[in-house]
């Protein structure tokens, strides 16, 4: 955002790191801009100048969550060739990076589902880093071998990332040791997105495929 | 809950009434216990006699919406032989009944999604108006004429309970006049659930209703 040497680079990533570092032990309502600057070691006003609120430092964990998992998302599908291999290696960066950050978005969920809340994955703000990981689901069926029919092309990326979501919501909530119910459902559930998607061009599934298509359009509509 | 007398059943119902009136008009989070005594005409120590805590006033809320929607679905069900009319006549009295409490519901939802908070849909407390909600699902289903694949047989009630939960979702948010959408949405998507459910039964899906036997049974196996 801001223009600014390595001096002032250095100063917004630390005061990032501090709120990051609250928001995961003290939690997003209990954490003030105060103790985030306090924690980073810079004034209250220096900590408003670079982030206009602890929404703004939300944005910009999402921004860079974003950036770094796109270059970890980039490697594992050149190393991956078959279709449920590279749905799965978009799946699993995002997991192990979002890891240490586990409950700290659950108590954002609250907004998740509320589209015009900005923190909310579904909301105009975050469309930016919403479709660039949509992309990456449309380079995970590119290069797969799998034919998709061609009027669920332009959809089945977004779907897949909803199928996406899906699994970060349960793991949010998932108080297994190590999550290991998450693990067990993308096991379970993956081979079965994979065989819709394959089976999706039979000419027997055609009415199926044309009521989708219809469903989205008048869902993406408003 | 408690053996009382009319008198008593009267007081109880007068509190439930007043708090569902505050937290409509004025939030959940921002309504009083002693704001809820006050605008029923009891006192304090009173209120807290009929409900231990705002909590359980929704508990309370959430029975009396089971009771009172079962005897409007087992009505509407009387009504309609065929599956999508059978599935529609539930979630339309479910809509129609919870239309005034429409944002008020939207600020529950931030514990919906987390199976371990009391008020959750998901939850152990709201296990018995789900499961009774559950059946009307499985009503719906039989005398439809519609033949289930034996081994779905006892999973579609809780598929179609879902189904129902993102309608739900998706209306606390709908923002256009009427929620509008909404009603596009259940236009759209109920016809290619009756679709998917017909096809269920053909040879050619059998593996795809292992995958999704096995991935239920995953899932619920928690």
């Amino acid at each position: 955002m801001h223009r600014a040497g390595p001096k002032s680079e250095e100063t917004r990533g630390r005061i990032l790191t501090a709120a990051m570092d609250l928001f995961r032990t003290r939690g997003f309502e209990e954490t003030t801009m105060r103790e985030i600057a306090q924690e980073a070691g810079v004034a209250l006003g220096s900590a408003y100048y670079y982030f206009e609120s602890k929404e703004a430092l939300v944005m910009a964990f999402y921004r860079q969550a974003a950036d770094d998992t796109h270059q970890l998302i980039v490697q594992a599908l050149f190393e991956k060739k078959d279709l449920p291999g590279r749905i799965r290696a978009v799946v699993d960066v995002k997991f192990r990076y979002f890891a240490p950050n586990r409950k700290f978005l659950g108590a954002l969920f609250g907004h998740a589902a509320d589209p015009e809340h900005p923190l909310s994955p579904f909301s105009e703000e975050t469309r930016e880093t919403r479709e660039t990981d949509i992309g990456h689901f449309d380079a995970a069926l590119r290069e797969s071998g799998v034919k998709i029919p061609k009027e669920l092309k332009p959809h089945l990326p977004r779907l897949l990332w909803m199928y996406q979501m899906g699994l970060i919501l349960f793991w949010i909530y998932d108080r297994s040791p190590s999550q290991k119910r998450t693990g067990q459902l993308i096991d379970k559930s993956l081979p079965l997105v994979v065989n819709l998607i394959k089976i999706a061009r039979f000419p027997l599934l055609r009415p199926i495929r044309k009521m989708i298509v219809d469903l989205l359009d008048a869902v993406y509509s408003g």
